[in-house]
């Protein structure tokens, strides 16, 4: 795992900002070091995967990269044996976790990413199914995945969209926060980052760092949640879950 | 079915009031017109489950019926047998609907109320289990329970808590409405009954009206969402799913 490279996004929108500009340069620096000409994109996570593509061409190729839509390959397998980098968007997570593993593309995937250093990013449902597992997603269970544990590029779990409670609020349902610690009453959990839209997690083998603009709140088992800042270096959630 | 008795709250709590206050009246009227003593109480939704039956017995005390716990009894499937009325709280509908399936109950129940007509009562989570699968439930899937399908008291399903989107809001995760749509978007889905907190649903054979204070939203496949209001017939949601 020496070789791990990720990025990854908590959400691909920013209020105020265009569909993944918000990370345009942790996005451009992470593909040209890594000499990346051409993307391989998974759009798995929405119905309509052609309009997804062209919705992720739009940036990307403005930016200098090629992207193919893994849907439209032969062989999905052969084409992340192919692939210089992946890219597994954002929608609903279950359909997306469901899609993978029906087209065995997790253990592809794992093996690319984790054994031959391939770049992987993510965003939302797809930073998701970069963790341990999909515990924590907020999407809803709109189909059946034969099992919640994803592609565990880290050992770790994410909340992506991570947001405060609001204090005003007359709503009873439960927060977002309620909601980790319900997770972290499993015997079988382990810490969660939750992720605030605009922040991102830029994973180097066994070095992490957060990046992007609004920071996370870290959830650890029989602890107070803490506070995280952009820049911080957050290597040390790699021991925690191993 | 025709004998069916189900009265389905969005949620337990309303702001402005206490713990079931709020549906205080329909659930007294239930109970009395089933000539209910004791309620059998089912807390597997929240991990403490005594301090969850106290803090159910409080108001059902009050309103003069008993409650037991089905965690304190020896068998929990002979416990449904002998129920004058089952009640399922709220929480986490993945770890509520595990519970079900690891102690059998889910056909014990659906039998019991089904074909022997014991009245049941369910609240967020314990609605969402009592429809025909928790793939609308927002809550977060902490564990994988062995299928999402439910108990199937009735044929459709029913997003509890249902909220409108925050016109202002600057979050760019998913609507509610967004994450329904992308439901319906699955070839197995059927009709999604949102209710709002305050509303409930009253249940009598086929016939279904909807209750409490603040109405529910429809979400019919290809059609576009349609608002409902207290006191409305919904009876015809069992045809659309059957």
């Amino acid at each position: 795992m020496a070789k791990r490279q990720l990025l990854l996004l908590s959400s691909s929108q920013l209020h105020g900002y265009e569909f993944l500009e918000f990370a345009s340069r942790d996005i451009t620096d992470f593909l040209s070091k890594n000499k990346v000409s051409t993307v391989l994109f998974v759009p798995f996570a929405i119905k309509d995967h052609n309009a997804y593509l062209k919705k992720v061409e739009k940036p990307l190729n403005q930016w200098g990269f090629k992207v193919e839509g893994i849907h439209n390959q032969e062989n999905p397998v052969d084409a992340v044996e192919k692939a210089e980098a992946i890219f597994i968007g954002g929608g609903n997570t279950f359909r997306l976790l469901k899609a993978l593993y029906d087209t065995k593309l997790v253990t592809a995937i794992r093996t690319r990413v984790l054994e031959e250093g391939v770049p992987y990013m993510g965003a939302s449902a797809g930073t998701n199914v970069a963790t341990r597992s999909i515990n924590t997603t907020n999407d809803m269970p709109i189909v059946y995945p034969p099992s919640f544990e994803a592609l565990k590029l880290v050992p770790f779990n994410i909340n992506p969209h991570y947001i405060d409670a609001e204090p005003n609020s007359k709503h009873k349902g439960e927060t977002r926060e309620d909601r980790i610690r319900q997770y972290l009453e499993e015997k079988d959990s382990c810490t969660v980052l939750g992720l605030r839209e605009g922040a991102l997690l830029h994973v180097e083998g066994y070095n992490a760092v957060l990046k992007g603009f609004t920071g996370a709140k870290l959830f650890v088992r029989d602890q107070e949640p803490v506070e995280m800042k952009i820049g911080e270096d957050v290597s040390y959630l790699f021991k925690d879950c191993a």
